[in-house]
């Protein structure tokens, strides 16, 4: 299983946005949208045993489980659109209990701290940055999790709870990567692991 | 210098498209808006040093050069915009004369034939192929091209004036990726090559 949790820091919190400006008045949700389809999208098919996790201002997160989704389209507005209709749903979000708002959609009443916690009791955390180990020098988690951040940098209190819960910190290469790149990389490296002679 | 070429096979040629259905009306619009944010976007940065030639339905290409790019944004919508206003001048578009649409943006009255002579003759074509040789063992060439095709597999004809081309074969892994991703790939290959140990 591959997670992947991408934080949202503008995301938006209700149903009320337009899926017309996706990257202005809905707070880069199309980030958000572009990483669900690096994470889930192979060519004519979805990988079926990742999960990702995305956590819209720290207050709510929507969960997609490869497995189970039956709706998702490649284009963002139509990941959107499904984030939408969880929101939609927020009333039935008690605790920490996900609501299943689409096939393979989820909403949780829980931000950052409860979302990682809770990924890192079935994964190995990976944490991404510049100054890691090439990431071809490490044996890859067979459950790593990575954690991603929107357009903006980790904040300072995000990026102390993930260096709390790594267990590896690897390096994608030399360029500083969109996150969504930064998905489609690191499933690339892991697809090639062990592949023949790469 | 990079280049990209991606063939898109239903791609509007006339600018009566709504920026709301790219994925539907707009003939798979939003596949070639992601390849294009994927051939220029780093973080915080647009790699100068690329070009993107999106080939509409064997009649147009919008070609997009990153050293004069001044109002591209990642998101698929204002993407397809650019596209959209190249396509509002293409009566302008006579012969084989590009004419420059915004900064960085220019169309040509040319199919796939017509731009994959001109960018062969400024680079190296590499095809990407599941049979070809794992990208890790190739030496990459100094001006690479890349072919994609859209959602769909290449045309016989266009299979074939690629294998024409084509100097290398190579493949980027096990599985078949989207456009998108195999440039994410492509560039992120390149990038670490040579980059200490990778």
């Amino acid at each position: 299983m591959r997670q992947f949790v991408i934080i949202g820091h503008d995301a938006p919190t209700t149903p009320e946005f337009s899926l017309d400006d996706l990257a202005g008045a809905a707070g880069r949700l199309d980030v958000l949208c572009r990483c669900v389809t690096s994470a889930f999208f192979l060519s004519h098919a979805i990988r079926e045993d990742v999960r990702v996790h995305a956590v819209l201002r720290d207050e709510y997160t929507v969960s997609f489980e490869g497995s189970d989704l039956r709706r998702l389209n490649p284009d963002e507005r139509s990941t959107a659109a499904l984030i939408r209709n969880a929101l939609d749903e927020r009333e039935e979000a008690i605790g920490h209990i996900p609501v299943e708002t689409s096939p393979g959609v989820s909403l949780t009443r829980r931000g950052f701290d409860g979302t990682l916690d809770d990924v890192a009791r079935r994964g190995t955390v990976v944490q991404l940055h510049e100054d890691g180990d090439p990431v071809v020098d490490v044996e890859p988690p067979s459950d790593p999790v990575f954690v991603l951040s929107d357009h903006g940098d980790f904040r300072e209190s995000e990026a102390d709870l993930l260096a709390d819960h790594a267990e590896q910190r690897v390096s994608l290469g030399p360029e500083r990567l969109h996150a969504d790149h930064a998905i489609t990389v690191a499933h690339n490296y892991l697809d090639t692991e062990g592949f023949e002679r790469y």
